[in-house]
């Protein structure tokens, strides 16, 4: 790691070497770690010159921004390069300058977390775990469950999932082979058994929210975003909230490129929660400490009641200058439907949550018209079928008979 | 269309220009045409050299060789430049020396069709078109639907699917925004009614089949293999066979290739159909005309009873000194879990069938230990979420308690 200096806690400051099994500070409750850098010593020997001749297109193309060793075995699995869209016909519907939909729901398990995950397996292994373990309602566990199959049977998974998950995150992962846990509970309870299991057998932790490691995972969607946009960064970057772990990681990879000269100015991050579940928003609006919250949403990959990355979420909106919403299920339903029509970008509720928060911030006045915005969808729509199914609406059911057809098409309008 | 001399009819040689509505031979029952390329021309104006520096990743960096015209707008999805992976721990288990998977599953709405589908959308476009139509039982629809989105609302689809469609398939294409027909009966008359309409209606035909640029489209994905693996091709290439257009295309991709010099050997081709619903197969052993098939498998995309192209694909096999062999369902399902497990990659059952076949193909002594192989996933997992907790089992479920859980773990040997 020649350029990691060390991790230091988001609370008091104490620092620490950067082992891959340090977690937290020993000295404060929720001690979350952050990771540092030697600027000075990447930008010697490493410049946009550089990363634009790199032909691995995968996230490791950002390896001098990345806390790991260079010669880790990398998960097999193409993370990262998802494409970039630039949607007028969106952005004149929303009433703002210019969208960018960057549709990290192309990874290779269909979302956002393969960032965090494909990191989670490097580290496992430079603290010599086989079995790496995760509590989530979804997406972190199907993206790790298919990053360590994608190293050939040499690692496993053992994941923790509230019984509410959606079948098709489960299908996912139990095709990759992971050892999955069906907790009769919460996302917390999930959450708690997963930790004590992890303590007890000592497997390698993916919890991203107390991983320092993994939100660095998570910070090259915002790093191949900027070097995508040719380092002309939006006005606003708008994400979708839960654990506050993404948020946190594209402010993190937002400030590295600052350090580096790589971009100007920081764009105003926009954080995006459901209405049913919106702690973060709330201790952002009331500069007070996070109030766990009901989980009431359909959006479930955000449906965190009690998000243990809230701390560094909301610094990253306020450093950034940028503003927290709420938006319902029926906006995030419709946006849903909306998205697929304008863009042909097929996105799963928490993964469109964010451009409908963009949308209600434009109406709200927060983003102006005469501003630009990327928001990142951050999960495929095929993940949650029964959701979209209530966005989309039913076909038309006819006979194999053409007049039978010309007469539903005249009553519809079709034709 | 710089470097397109015209169409041919495969059965009687008569020639044709190359008008974007021409699609049969006026001739010929069946009259499949195929596109011709002026290669002389071709190479005196393009070189590996030139699309090694061609930065746009997409299909369209192959235009050359595709029946386009240069300015046509194209789709806006990212369609094409999905990731291979050598899967060492794979080509043991199967017994052969070298296994390439490329996972189409990746494209944009998560299927190999959008190759084609994005042809569509160019080809309806220099027709004049502005609904485009075509009856599929899943893949090639939710493409179509896809690519038509990603026009931004200019163009419309109508979709003909037989009501036995998977719902994901259904609820991805219904968020695009297609008008969607779902036809009590089988994939035959959900086509021929999709004809009628066609015709009756005067939109563009998206019917892979019979339409002779899509399959131009679909040929991208054999020469990005081969561009991908430096032009070095394996002795094997392994697509599942349904309508027979994939495989007729990834062999025209090949021949292409040749003429142009790229490559200097055309890979045997191997086909694989499902037990259920294997036409083309018994087309190729018993070198007889085609009998229609009843469709009895679980691999939806490649459930076709009556293949439109069975020719194409019958000629592509035998051309490159390939063979056709058929796999149970049981194979694939247990394929779908094996693949998952060992690669991270997760597969459709039609996507996966070709490498159930190429295990077979292993045990039967067709391809020999010593060779290679390179399979292409031809759709997500995630399309079919029913078939895939077929294929993956049952997660364990538990009470949020320790205890509990290592008890669990100790019975099923977990721990
Ligand atoms: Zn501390
Ligand atoms: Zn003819």
């Amino acid at each position: 790691m020649k350029y990691v200096e060390g991790l230091h806690c988001i609370k008091c400051a104490k620092k620490y070497e950067a082992d891959p099994e340090r977690y937290l500070c020993d000295d404060c409750e929720d001690g979350i770690l952050d990771v540092d850098y030697d600027y000075s010593k990447i930008k010697r020997d490493w410049s946009k010159e550089i990363l634009k001749n790199t032909s691995d297109q995968r996230i490791w193309r950002y390896t001098p921004l990345l806390p790991i060793e260079e010669n880790t075995e990398k998960p097999k699995l193409a993370v990262g390069n998802t494409p970039i869209y630039d949607i007028q016909v969106l952005a004149d519907e929303l009433g703002i300058r210019k969208l960018i939909i960057k549709d990290d729901g192309l990874n290779p398990t269909a979302s956002l977390k393969d960032r965090a995950s494909a990191m989670a397996v490097v580290k496992a292994q430079e603290a010599g775990a086989v079995t790496v373990a995760c509590s989530s309602t979804g997406n972190a566990a199907s993206s790790l469950a298919g990053n360590i199959a994608s190293m050939g049977g040499r690692m496993k998974s053992v994941i923790f999932v509230p019984d509410r998950a959606p079948a098709g995150k489960l299908a996912q992962l139990l095709v990759y082979g992971a050892d999955v846990v069906s907790v009769k509970g919460t996302y917390e309870e999930a959450f708690y058994l997963s930790a004590a299991a992890i303590d007890k057998w000592g497997w390698y932790n993916r919890n991203a929210a107390i991983n320092p490691y993994l939100v660095e995972g998570k910070k090259t969607v915002s790093i191949e975003l900027a070097e995508q946009l040719n380092w002309q960064m939006p006005d606003w970057l708008v994400f979708s909230v839960g654990d506050g772990c993404t948020i946190a990681g594209a402010y993190k990879g937002l400030y590295d490129l600052i350090q580096l000269g790589f971009i100007d100015k920081m764009p105003r991050l926009l954080g995006v929660q459901a209405e049913g579940c919106a702690p973060i928003t709330e201790a952002f609006k009331s500069n007070e400490k996070l109030k766990v919250s009901k989980e009431d949403t359909i959006a479930d990959s955000i449906a965190v009641g009690k998000p243990r990355n809230w701390i560094k979420a909301v610094r990253a909106v306020r450093d950034s200058e940028g503003d927290m919403i709420n938006v319902s299920d029926q906006k995030i339903l419709q946006m849903m439907k909306t998205l697929g029509e304008k863009s042909g970008v097929f996105a799963e509720p928490a993964g469109v949550a964010g451009l409908a928060g963009l949308k209600k911030a434009v109406a709200d006045g927060i983003v102006k018209k005469d501003q630009s915005a990327a928001v990142v969808i951050t999960g495929n729509g095929l993940k949650d079928i029964k959701n979209a199914r209530k966005a989309a609406g039913n076909p038309i059911e006819v006979e194999p008979d053409l007049d039978k057809l010309t007469e539903i098409f005249k009553k519809m309008g079709v034709i």
